[in-house]
């Protein structure tokens, strides 16, 4: 799929996102955030990499409330990437070398165990990896806990690989304006009445089709307070929800039912 | 309720986290993290105030996780507290002699189109609204976002109030080592078998005795990815709950259940 729009990621250059969206070939552009890159799509007809969700933090809030707000935005693809860490110098810097290590905060957490057992502990947060890689380029004395990818754009060498602790495999979207209803997955978001069983009632209807849920998550709608809307994948796709009638009946159970879509898989990774 | 052992709450001093803890009496001690609060309270047995959800931004997922985590942690009461926002300047500042305004990004996010309209614009985010009421205090040409709270702290007055757009209402949990089964609402929290209809089985159960939901999150275990547990809130308490036999029969359909106590409104908030 290549877009004469671009494909627009989260920046800085060198981010998890940067990396993701090269899984699309055409023109890679930089966006300052989740909600540009959304606004992009809708009214430039872009093409869109934004992070869904991963392994230790959970849901990125900003992915599903945009997903939630455009009507006209729609998910095609999903990439899976696992995040793997490498401890990263300028040329000419050697171990022995590095008094400071700048990386992410989330970053320095997964590497600080295997770091501090070589003595290495001086950390400083900074706000992205690929911004760690950038100071750690222009200093002499200090390293980066960022990922290969990071490295080799800021013209880095890696000293360690492998650094992190936990399995951190975070899940991209592709998002455009071109509605696909054939796929692995597909995610719905709706409201439902506030009544008891209300959640329940959409639930049953998956049960009865015998479809597995993926993924549930509850977000504030922040018109009113206390007020949700769900973000729902289930596996398999909308052309054979509609054909069982499970589509229809969805309607029946909630206020508002907003069908982004079902996707593909356009690559995936295994966890040890 | 006063606690030799000291209340602990998210610092730094004049934040939102400090005002809801003044809803208990004794002696108030700041914390760091999330984090540190749990293990206070685990540890030694202290008493601690924690942001569990707000209206705009959702769920606090440091709280939730340690609410999983820390089996002998129980909530026992709940603090609705409405965040009002004030700009606030010290002593001797005019309104037209203001430069610079420091908030936290959420707050600026929330008065830029009150403040905006009045020619303020040149906003510099800083990691709380209680450090820029400090910052604010320390400069003759800036101002602070903040609450009044933190104004009367950092001794600045307020010139303007009211600035926030939207209805921003932050929920506090009291947390103890005491486990109450008499209240509101019961926080539940469980993983559940990887098979189709296995959340709508638990939530079948609530439906069965016609017993509301008033709040439900996933969150990812972080030990196997893609694996989650549920954070549940339902009306009424656990000693209801035992009678019924629903929570012999929730034992059933989760693999892992969790109860972390009833709790009690110790303050709530009308939203308009």
């Amino acid at each position: 799929m290549v877009d004469p729009n671009g494909i627009y990621f989260l920046g800085p250059k060198g981010s998890f996102s940067h990396e993701a969206s090269l899984n699309m070939s055409g023109l890679h552009v930089e966006a300052k955030s989740i909600s540009e890159i959304f606004e992009k799509v809708a009214n430039e007809g872009s093409i869109g990499v934004v992070p869904v969700e991963n392994t230790l933090e959970g849901p990125v809030n900003e992915t599903l409330d945009n997903l939630y707000k455009w009507n006209g935005v729609f998910v095609n693809y999903r990439i899976d990437m696992r995040i793997k860490l490498v401890l990263a110098v300028r040329n000419g810097t050697r171990l022995s070398d590095v008094k400071k290590i700048y990386s992410h905060s989330h970053a320095i957490h997964e590497a600080r165990n295997t770091l501090s057992k070589m003595g290495l502990t001086n950390f400083i947060p900074v706000e992205s990896t690929s911004k760690a890689a950038q100071l750690a380029s222009e200093e002499r004395d200090s390293a980066a806990i960022c990922s290969e990818f990071a490295a080799n754009i800021y013209g880095l060498k890696s000293v360690l690989s492998g650094i992190e602790d936990g399995v951190n495999i975070t899940r991209f979207l592709v998002i455009s304006k071109n509605y696909t209803s054939i796929g692995d997955r597909t995610i719905v978001l709706f409201t439902i009445p506030d009544v008891p069983g209300a959640l329940y009632k959409v639930l049953e209807k998956f049960y009865i089709y015998n479809i597995n849920l993926s993924m549930i998550y509850s977000r504030p709608t922040k018109i009113v307070p206390w007020n949700y809307y769900f973000y729902l994948e289930f596996e398999g796709d909308v052309d054979t929800a509609e054909k069982l009638g499970l589509v229809r009946e969805l309607k029946e159970v909630t206020n508002e039912l907003k069908i982004r879509g079902s996707y593909k898989m356009l690559n995936s990774v295994k966890h040890d």
